[in-house]
């Protein structure tokens, strides 16, 4: 499969890094990634942004506007495949390579500026340009987004192919990992009781699904909307680490049931949002297959997956998969309407994908992952997530060793949580006021922080632990520098407090 | 207000107008409104184009990978409100006040290059730029996009006030209008029985909602996603031209009401999907306010606006705006997530509007339209819709008058809907024959045309009427020519069926 690729050629990344760039530091070594510096050069990425402009300029909006030019150039689901070559490879391509098929996309796109859905015609034309671009094209069917429908569809298969179903399934890009998270609960449901769809709830048994109590709040803001009620939404206690406690989720399920619930799914969290924990998701899977419940995250069943989180994709970029392969998600979701999705189109109208979304039009945020991953390849995109696990993990030995600062846990994964102790505070004998005294220090140093503008890092309070610093560290970009630079300020805004 | 307003500079719109144009036609007087091609210079576009692709460059991209730039200049919301003139006015402003505004908005917004989330710092860099701009930022609370969401609130502020809303009300920007829609059922149900929200449909009563048979399918699925059930989303008849029928309203009130179910909602729609037809809706408010129900759409309540569509914003710009001020929308949809929407902060955490929706990073839609309203003014905005509005009675008329060509009915809106009669069909005597030979014809031409590329206009059937065609109009730059085109080139795909 890579035979074809020309190896010789420059690849993108490499156009980019620049072999004269000074090394800011001699490097460090954490689990073998070196870390000394940025990898981009910035004058490099320049040269490219100008080169895409001009692109779109002339692609896409002069041609959109020229009605010598036709509105689209129509080619099947299958012509259009063997054009556009949407495998995703382990190396990256060229710099040219990129652009050819930044060009390739809007050429194969239809070019009405944005006014598809009004079956308008070709002389359409926006003046209100900022912000017009390939990716604001909106998108229900195949013949109004062909290129995309396609791109889609390479992505999801790709990322199912990383997280290991061999036998595919089916997906949908969201608007986000909120609405990812709620299309699991959705189908977690539809498959324990498809007649919700036209009865109800009110006719349905008492529903109840399970999450650690870590998890993010979008599963709670979905038992809301989706009518199941946030009070059956069951927290299951998480250890020290903030990972699921798997017997205490058996029992909470066993508890349901004895109280006539009907226990439907539990939602596994690779990642929290505070802690970076990743729930024992293989013990978890026992249980929900014994119980015969929905596990979403897992393999088994369901995951949300957000590109724009830890691979850097533009926001938003987020994918929901399922394994199954029985149209779940579409029967789930599908609402017919007969102005889009006609049966008696002349092409595979399986492609028009749109009525599998709960959103009518919406954007092809494929495109953004699928067109960075041609530019990067897959293995430049795990060296970026391995380089930024090894920078949060010299962040945490650095906190460890400075004075006044204290790790609250050993990172799992790219989130480090740390206080900083001013020096008043640093010889107080434990006791009750140290909390409390403590839980002021961080929001007077992040108000000193932005209205300085130096940088911006969160904090929040966890449990019975006093408000600390949250860092996650996603960037390949950041340097040793900037690390030192955080804790550093940190302790400059705060030594006075 | 208008006072401060220089009238005597050249406006953007104005700008961008050709006085030397050449006019393509004499111009035809519809309602008052002159239809006689363009009115846009689309090289006077082109260069406004490239000018704010420049600042975009220069401002947000390389002053975002300077690490001696200030990630944010901090202003309070009241500071930010005055140096930003937020107010959307009736005339136009001139194209360097345009340009000066994009630039105070990135100026004001968090310089990060789109990580803001992962609290990263200044050396964030991002080599995947193509469609990274302003409006790719992400948001939630006030700290990391204070620009946006003071916008999004001058934004609502005049929406609500167009729509007659003397004392204001509350409102958010949604991924599209179907998640408005959907907004609108769960705040509906969530006045209804607020329970719902913690306890779930399970302990509610058998809940059900009217619509037109015309609606848009974005409230059947809203109320499968909710818990709700199709079958509770009671269809009403509308009469020959698409709206609703009052007394048909009422009956399946009552008649729900006798068998104990109860009604909380009845979604009214102004511009149906297919007909473009406005429900009734001061007779469904009378209604609505005798049985006590919530009425969507309508000044009662709530109304879901999309400025993407008649107003031609890029997509998505979306408004579900709601005529509640208790915090109606953040009691229903608040999470109260610890990590973003800590209580001791130091500025009015009122401006952390985040909660209110269901999503968790969402896109600063409002800028799209704030920045398109400051460049038109609300009087070119309206002169537009007329226009538009204008062009579609012309194509109507055309109809009419065309052998061959049939309307289904007077446009009342956008849309003009129409049959394209073969001549082999012209002279058949009305038989049973002619209905499924007819249904043939749209299908065939569309697939010409989109083989062709010439333009795409959608056809569907409806009821009992066979495949029509279905032009919505709503560019502003679509001239005589372009209308008589479509059907010219109609009849041209056509003429030989």
């Amino acid at each position: 499969m890579e035979g074809h690729r020309k190896e010789e050629k420059t690849s993108f990344v490499q156009s980019l890094a620049d072999p004269g760039h000074p090394v800011k530091c001699s490097p460090v070594i954490i689990d073998n990634v070196p870390l000394n510096g940025p990898t981009l050069n910035v004058l490099m990425s320049e040269n490219f942004i100008h080169q895409s402009m001009s692109i779109i300029v002339e692609d896409a909006i002069k041609k959109a506007t020229d009605v010598r030019e036709k509105v689209c150039e129509w080619r099947s689901p299958e012509q259009l495949k063997e054009l556009l070559d949407l495998e995703l490879r382990d190396g990256a391509e060229s710099e040219s390579e990129i652009l050819q098929r930044f060009k390739d996309a809007i050429r194969y796109s239809v070019k009405t500026s944005e006014c598809l859905k009004c079956n308008e015609l070709r002389s359409e034309h926006e003046d209100n340009t900022l912000g017009k671009w390939l990716p604001e094209l909106l998108w229900y069917t195949y013949e109004v987004a062909p290129v995309f429908t396609l791109v889609e569809e390479a992505v999801l298969k790709k990322m199912m192919e990383l997280i290991g179903w061999k036998d595919g399934g089916d997906g949908i890009f969201n608007a986000g990992g909120s609405m990812s998270n709620m299309y699991a609960v959705n189908l977690a449901r539809y498959r324990c009781c498809p007649d919700i769809k036209e009865n109800g709830l009110s006719a349905a048994p008492h529903l109840v699904m399970f999450t650690s109590q870590e998890c993010h709040y979008s599963i709670s803001k979905a038992a809301a909307l989706l009518g199941i009620g946030t009070k059956n939404v069951y927290a299951i206690p998480s250890d020290e680490r903030g990972k699921m406690i798997p017997s205490a989720l058996e029992e909470q399920i066993l508890s349901a049931k004895s109280e006539g619930a009907v226990p439907f799914m539990v939602n596994a969290t690779a990642g929290t949002t505070v802690l970076g924990a990743f729930d024992p998701i293989d013990e978890i899977a026992d249980i929900c297959e014994k119980h015969n419940l929905w596990l979403h995250v897992d393999v088994t069943d369901s995951v949300a997956w957000n590109p724009h989180k830890m691979l850097m994709a533009c926001l938003q970029c987020s994918a929901f998969m399922v394994r199954d392969k029985t149209s779940l998600l579409q029967r789930c979701h599908s609402a017919r309407a007969s102005y889009l999705f006609q049966q008696d189109k002349f092409y595979d109208v399986s492609y028009d994908t749109g009525d599998k979304s709960v959103q009518c039009s919406r954007k092809p945020d494929a495109f953004k992952i699928w067109l960075m991953w041609k530019a990067l390849g897959s293995r430049e995109l795990e060296q970026r997530v391995d380089r930024a696990l090894a920078m949060a993990r010299y962040l945490a030995q650095e906190i460890k060793q400075r004075e006044g600062f204290r790790l609250l846990m050993e990172p799992e994964y790219a989130n480090i949580c740390f206080w900083y102790i001013p020096p008043s505070l640093r010889n107080l004998p434990d006791g009750p006021d140290v909390p409390s005294l403590l839980l002021q220090v961080a929001p007077v140093i992040k108000e000193r922080m932005m209205k300085k503008g130096s940088m911006m890092v969160g904090y929040q309070p966890h449990g019975e632990k006093a408000n600390f610093f949250r860092m996650i560290i996603i960037s390949p970009q950041v340097s040793r520098q900037d690390m030192d630079f955080v804790l550093d300020e940190i302790h400059n805004l705060g030594k006075d407090l």
